[in-house]
């Protein structure tokens, strides 16, 4: 305990790297990026970050040198030898070889890219442009810089002695949550949350804690060097980067209707058991699955990402009886904005009807959340996306119009396209 | 914290003393000791452990040989350099060398006398007896001995994470408690915690908490050791062991009725101003003022140590008013099982009408209620006191016919010399 509070104590005298290693970011990011790797290498893409609480005013937050230091030192990172041997030999989900020698040969010499970083207004304009297996590799930790740069600009008016109280309390707060989930039977339940974490060291202990309380219903973790530290599974599949950019490469309207699917065909090609997961909502959920091919409602899974989630495990529910597969053998993953309450709501609802996994992300890695005055520690909604690719701007719809993104125009188009009517809106909070 | 958690955890490895200095003690204790040293330095006394709590099975809980271990460590002890120079040097309620030269030059030398140990079926009996100053300066490491060892024996059976867990939930438990008491205007508090303190590292920890969460409200702790490293104010003026040993040698009922008198007129000739504080429970609260001579009136102020609280300040009250005396200018100090709630009702009720202070003990140091399994943190009821002086056995009445102690016959005695009638029994928790 004392380790977080003296470190983050520390932060003020002397540069403590945010993030000190490439593999500390999510492990779908290198499963997606050795298939991006494979598929479409020369791709060239902008990742942007985007802060969708526009209420925290990063640029006022934190200094632009810091940033510039940080950003800096990631540039400099390269893989270790340790890092290598772990991801050429480990087991991933039961398979050895996860990663293939011309992939590892590439990420072994890979140093990430330039960024470009400009202040507007109180916010940050923060991008990075080039051939998409690099630039990809920055969004996680381009965000874990931003979300514990403002966390540190905090923590650096408290005193010593406040950080320990504070750190004491979000760990009996994380702690309580554990106690609740304890008694939910089968619960499966992996850490997703690097991306927003409130620091390395705190997502470490929040994992740490979830090992302890829940023993082997805690399956795994996103992050690649907290599981390769702490011997655990590294976890995850493939994200909206995906169809998005393959969508956005798309020549026409035929091609675009198609793009999602030929993301999963290539997926289908390199991966199988618990990777084939599908994730249908970048451009509506129910247009996705009434249009999809029979062989996806062969894949393991799915995995729900905005909208409802009842209502989205409903539709899958409903789909796969529809092709004639038993929902029952199927596994459902829930991943957006969880907590306590919505986890033993979700578990209740679906659990022995269909296998239900959850992907714990913002919630479990920063909840420091009426832990300060003005709730200055609560976590925000920031992310950091592919918005074009090769000249062409990406687009998301989401089973949420708040997590759309992308021009008007072709937001209109994709809608046209895949058939988009009305959408419920719901508030982002993480 | 860490350090705390990682002590805890390390403690089943090697021997980690509990006492390690002599002034590790409260500060009264050294006050007495001095005035005992100069009015009845050959006295001849026993003290003894007693567990009032007797569902707290101290033999089986703690080894014998770890016991006697502690217990060897206290008497190897000598003051230091630093010791004996803060305690010559310091001020103490503002006055410089309230240790005068001979006390010091006896207190230099001094190693403490040898302990009777035996296990009585599950419990231990634990004596000293020697010299009164001598003898008397085992209570405070006796007590904190054996409430550390018990603790530790629950301790031994957490795992490192879920010691981690239990620290964060204390401390939250503690701050919570502190910000319930910032509100209150003009509160005095001081740590009365050292002898039923989980541990010294916790007890330390608790002030520091004091200090940050209450500044200058929070007037100083019992615990010498901790005042001398942390640059706070040692505080405490007397207790009981001072009428229980003057009575036991009082030569009959004439000069009993007589001897806690004369144990605060020793006093008066040694101290003034906030030393002068009258501890009246003793033989019975009423009967003790209404007899008191009009010089005691003159004195500072009462500590209120067992009975209800708030009766026996509104008795302090009418005493004053009764002897001409004005109360608004005299300082009450609750002393007896104080926690929030009562300190709130009796600084609601007090505040105002006279000074008030709370010395907090148990419930500051060692509330660990509600944190472990069965409750087996909980801080119990033990008191290490003078069970005899010169071959006579001592007694104590008290406003609280369950903290009595002594032969029957004597409590008879005392009782009919200090007329003292039927009492409230009010349950004993720490």
């Amino acid at each position: 305990m004392a380790d977080i509070a003296t470190r983050v104590w520390n932060h003020r005298w002397k540069i403590d790297p945010i993030v000190r290693s490439l593999i500390d970011t999510d492990f779908y990011k290198l499963l997606m990026c050795q298939s991006v790797f494979r598929n479409k290498r020369d791709t060239h893409v902008t990742f942007s970050l985007i802060n969708r609480t526009k209420s925290v005013p990063l640029a006022d937050l934190i200094d632009e040198g810091e940033l510039r230091e940080q950003l800096d030192h990631v540039r400099s990172l390269s893989l270790t030898r340790g890092e290598s041997t772990w991801l050429r030999g480990n087991t991933f989900y039961g398979k050895r070889q996860m990663f293939r020698p011309d992939f590892m040969e590439w990420f072994e010499t890979l140093r990430l890219p330039p960024y470009h970083l400009e202040r507007k207004g109180d916010q940050y304009e923060l991008t990075f442009e080039g051939a998409w297996p690099e630039v990809m590799l920055w969004e996680i930790p381009a965000l874990a810089i931003l979300m514990e740069l403002r966390g540190r600009a905090i923590l650096d008016r408290m005193k010593r002695f406040e950080l320990e109280i504070l750190y004491a309390r979000a760990m009996t707060k994380l702690w309580e949550k554990i106690e609740r989930l304890r008694p939910l039977e089968n619960l499966r339940i992996a850490d997703f949350g690097t991306r927003r974490r409130h620091s390395f060291l705190w997502q470490d202990w929040c994992v740490q804690a979830m090992v302890e309380g829940l023993g082997p219903r805690f399956t795994g973790t996103s992050n690649c060097l907290i599981a390769m530290r702490r011997d655990l599974e590294a976890v995850g599949t493939n994200a909206h980067e995906l169809p998005m950019v393959y969508s956005a490469l798309a020549e026409d309207d035929a091609a675009l209707a198609r793009a999602p699917y030929d993301v999963l065909a290539d997926w289908h090609e390199e991966h199988d058991g618990n990777l084939r997961i599908i994730l249908p909502d970048t451009y509506g959920t129910r247009g996705f699955l009434d249009r999809a091919p029979d062989w996806l409602a062969g894949w393991t899974g799915i995995r729900i990402d905005s909208g409802d989630p009842a209502t989205g495990a409903e539709t899958a529910i409903d789909w796969w009886r529809s092709r004639g597969e038993d929902p029952s053998t199927k596994l459902i993953i829930f991943s957006d904005g969880l907590d306590v309450e919505k986890i033993e709501e979700l578990h209740r609802q679906f659990s022995g009807r269909v296998r239900v996994s959850f992907g714990w992300g913002t919630l479990l890695t920063n909840d420091f959340r009426g832990l300060v005055p003005d709730d200055a520690l609560a976590p925000f909604s920031l992310v950091c996306k592919a918005v074009a690719a090769d000249g062409k701007p990406t687009v998301k719809l989401s089973d949420n119009p708040e997590k759309a993104m992308g021009p008007e125009a072709e937001v209109a188009r994709y809608k046209r396209v895949f058939g988009v009517g009305e959408q419920e809106r719901m508030e982002v909070v993480v």
